[in-house]
């Protein structure tokens, strides 16, 4: 059970005040050279891995409470850090220094007839309020993330990582000092208080500019009711693959299994398998036997048990349910149009994809399928900020405005209009 | 006094079910191709041109309704409708017929070293909420604009401006089914219950994308604080103008009395001046008598009020007040960085100038000043889509978040990325 939430007004007052420090340090960071963000996030990979036994010690702290609770061994797993994982940690803040500087981009430019100059150029966002659950490395990615892109972070990490998350924050603070970037630059909430979100979700007093849920579905669907700021929202990832007639099978073959099988539990895990009335006979039965060979529960339609004995029946809900299991649902459709239809019926426009060697087929889906990612002939799994080259993502997005699909550094940029004349007055 | 609102179950039916049509007709329209789009936008302003008699008659009847309601002139003018501004409303139309599309257009594209094509490409938001109070024209500007994007448009009148709004409304649905469109592309709101505000900020059961107000400050208040949908909102134009020492004195004399006087009441006036306190001697006295003969207020802090005997006093709430009338507070700052302080204290992010000769004074204002139109020597009434070349605007946004500024054709698209491959799967 949650803890009931009653107004604290110390952490009102703790949240407030970390608002306007982020705040001031968002106007600071705004105006740093892109040298010194490379330089402070260096300093920050090199402090992660200097204080890898603090961090584990502290990690150890959560892990004991986490088991002492009965916590499952997913959630345990998702909270352990070990050396690998922490130098991990601190190759991703590595590999972000060394990203472009999305800040100062000219991302359009154009002149009108009375000669005044335009031009679209990226700036940073300002404050941007994580919340996230039980990985502790969300800590340095976001962070670093959000610092590349010119803003103040304002973190809140799962009451049950907090020692974790602390270690981190720590680290990355001595990395960003040592370059004279202000502490503010990356505020980690120091209280566990649940109330801390929904201060954060109110904005506290417009401080935040944004907000990035990363967690599960309960959290999401706390963020979707009460924030009072916009929230890049990552809701289901319901995806699909689509085998279409004139698919390759071993190609559908490796790329279904993949998409499945890789991960079950990330969102990019296909969770419904389209196959075309019109295949060849054996297409279905060959899907189907390599799933269950790889041990992947398969629930499908009449046709699908028909190919496969071993087949469950496959009820509504299982159109409609993002297992994050070895769980497939699988069921026949009218070709690609059917394909579509399903999908807009019972897809969360995350990501999808079709197989296929016929280019017109593979177009259409493409156009009309309206989900973040659509893919031809690869794996769902490639949704990921890091396979898009964008060098570590702060979350997917499922919304459609600002940010889509992986929210890397650009994704955490507005923009401004720089207007230069030589006089110009608008006439009547 | 506004009605107390109460809770009409035949409102909210008739607004889901115009939440439910939107949809369809968004998906119908986002498959639609640039040409039909184009014809069904020029077919609505040859009805417009067709339907002016009818348009002007139901006019009559709304500015009858407001004369007998003792509304103020402004308000009767925003109302009024005349040949002159039903030819213009038209016209408005057929130019946005003839914008480029946007939907399809490739924003981007790269190949990963694992050969996997992306693309990301622009497609079409949804469906977009306009609210809007007593400019009857807005409805075809808006739903011009949300068209040609591909999206859907539900429009929700100002009570006092249906019976216009309505008979526009129904010149642009029969150009759009000449075209073959959907009636549902473009809906207006019939009812006049103020409850359909508070629906459609509900979201229409998850209909509506985004939601656009127009409108004065109560309306923009009323969107901020009980829209569950994201808004493109608009604030306060608190804009400034800033005279450095190294401007030339003729040119910001005219950027200035442009700035403030050519419309007092849009959202790109300056209201304040910001004077260099470096300024030669005759700087402050030239200004400000300039603006005093075209009839405009002056209120002015010590050196203000000392270069001239008719400048009134300002107070505090001077600074943060947006009058919207012929009012300048004039203040005197030390210089560029004064400027930017004063501006980053009391401004609204929205639009601001300076005057200047002095390149690197301009270019740090340009970089430093974090508002959504930065100007340099140029007048601030310059904030409006179609000076941008936008070909129109649904508004201009002041948060940070997708939209910026004016909102054109582009800032009603989304986007998605599509991704080519031949198999690629993501290794473990």
């Amino acid at each position: 059970m949650n803890k009931p939430e009653r107004i604290d007004a110390s952490t009102e007052e703790t949240m407030l005040a970390i608002g306007r420090r982020a705040r001031q340090a968002a106007h600071a960071l705004s105006l740093v050279s892109p040298e010194v963000k490379t330089q402070a996030l260096r300093a920050a990979a090199k402090a992660l891995h200097a204080a890898t036994p603090a961090i584990l010690a502290a990690n150890a702290k959560d892990l004991a409470a986490a088991r002492a609770a009965g916590r499952p061994a997913a959630f345990i797993d998702r909270l352990l850090l070990d050396e690998a994982r922490v130098a991990a940690t601190a190759k991703g803040v590595e590999e972000i220094a060394e990203l472009p500087d999305p800040v100062g981009t000219v991302l359009a430019e154009w002149t009108r007839p009375n000669g005044l100059a335009f031009q679209r150029v990226r700036v940073p966002l300002g404050v941007i309020g994580i919340i996230y659950e039980s990985r502790p490395n969300v800590t340095a990615d976001a962070g670093a993330l959000a610092l590349k892109a010119g803003n103040a972070a304002i973190l809140r990490a799962g009451s049950e990582s907090l020692n974790s998350a602390l270690a981190i924050h720590a680290a990355l603070i001595s990395g960003l000092k040592s370059a004279g970037l202000p502490e503010a630059a990356i505020q980690l909430v120091p209280t566990p208080d649940r109330a801390a979100v929904g201060h954060m979700l109110a904005g506290l007093g417009g401080a935040i500019d944004v907000i990035v849920p990363r967690g599960g579905k309960s959290l999401v669907e706390r963020v979707q009711k009460e924030a009072r700021v916009p929230v890049f929202a990552h809701l289901e990832g319901l995806c699909h693959t689509y085998v279409d007639k004139d698919a390759d099978l071993p190609m559908a073959v490796s790329v279904v299994l993949n998409a499945k099988m890789r991960r079950t539990g990330v969102c990019g895990a296909t969770e419904t398998l389209l196959v075309d009335s019109a295949a060849p006979a054996h297409f279905l039965p060959t899907l189907i036997k390599a799933l269950l060979e790889a041990d992947c529960e398969v629930r499908g339609d009449k046709a699908a048990k028909a190919a496969d004995a071993r087949v469950k029946p496959a009820s509504e809900a299982d159109w409609a349910t993002e297992h994050l299991d070895a769980i497939i649902a699988v069921k026949t459709v009218d070709g690609v149009a059917g394909a579509i239809e399903h999908i807009a019926r019972y897809g969360t426009q995350h990501t999808d994809a079709i197989i296929t060697g016929n280019e017109a087929a593979a177009e259409r889906f493409l156009r009309e399928v309206d989900s973040a990612i659509v893919l031809h002939n690869a794996s769902t799994q490639f949704a990921d900020g890091g396979e898009f080259g964008f060098g570590g993502e702060i979350g997917i997005a499922t919304g459609k405005l600002h940010a889509r699909g992986p929210v890397g550094v650009e994704q955490l940029t507005s923009f401004k209009y720089v207007v230069r004349g030589d006089g110009q007055i608008r006439p009547k």
